[in-house]
């Protein structure tokens, strides 16, 4: 897949979601519950596109499909980002947090080919 | 808030999540329609964390929420990370394309102030 | 509000949506998995009528809003009594056997007025 | 499956709940957008324990996680009848009438054997 040169970073977009709300005075609308549930509304769009497909032609979309779902998961990402700046949360702070914490909970030796929860008994 | 002083890419966060699949073996567990459910799941949890609040108890969380909602929001990005890479979407690109986009559903002068959706009269 | 004279039984109604299902032989379709991620898209549509309103406006819908809420209700139901039905699970009995555990998790005399879970301290 | 003798209904259901909340003095955190957030998070909850599961492994749970689910499907049903009667919906009757629209939509002889949307091209 070519790439664009250029990746906006989670701040970027933070801040253009940021003026898009300023111009259109939309920060009366988005307390941190109305953008948590928009982004679950979101999320049920894209359940949608996958609810009636097996897990093998969920990995090989139809190209029209893929765009769609595409749009769907940066309509997820906006709000999140959104979402998280508005709790002045630093998001890509906390997802290396949470990869740390991951890896504590499921140590490779004991959770290779495991799909149970890390408190759930082997 | 002090920021750290590289913030991870979208990217880095994609190549980190599947070396830790890898690592565990875990790519059999990861068809899109999976990772779009444990999406889901997250939000969920996410939601519970605001459903009882009011929107301005939702902007100023006591820190102990605040922190469990920063790691709520770290689950949502790293499965949404996950599912764009298994997908193989460019997710910045799409994010980028979406707010233009959004731009021209939403133009400033006819959505000043409003909470409507673009296709609803004014 | 005019009820009507009968009301469906949650066994009518999955009586009626297995009928429903077998007519366009959707059965291959319907594995609780799938059922599952329906109900939840269904409930992502239902989220988006309420998530730019007040608490006081959500509870006084426009008369076009509240119509179209009642047959996202209704979607809601029916994903919901026809998965319980493929896992043959009563959903009725369970229901009240949950409302007798929730009496037991929130005693009224320790959690009246109060929003916390049945394990947040006091 | 033994049947208990009395199912509730969906009346009985409302009318328990909405003791339930009296009693509690809830009626104040339950405004129609609350209840579609709780909701919401049942359903997350009711996702998770599908979601690295085959479609054939989901409708064929070990007993334990069976029973789980059935107080997942139990905690959905009780927020989705309490939103409805916040709403003054008469849920049963928005069922029955989905129902009609659905068949409808999804006419026997065009969609059998087909999961596509009534609006999309087969």
């Amino acid at each position: 897949m070519t790439r664009q040169p250029a990746q906006p970073s989670l701040e970027e977009l933070a801040a253009k979601l940021a003026e898009f709300a300023r111009e259109r005075d939309w920060d009366q609308f988005h307390a941190p519950k109305n953008l948590a549930m928009a982004l679950a509304g979101e999320v049920g769009e894209l359940l949608e596109h996958f609810q009636w497909l097996s897990e093998q032609q969920s990995a090989d979309l139809p190209p029209a499909t893929r765009d769609a779902v595409a749009l769907e998961l940066a309509d997820v990402l906006l709000y999140l980002v959104r979402l998280a700046d508005k709790l002045q949360i630093d998001l890509g702070a906390a997802a290396l947090r949470k990869i740390e914490l991951n890896g504590l909970k499921y140590p490779v030796d004991r959770f290779h080919g495991s799909s149970r929860k890390y408190d759930e008994p082997s």
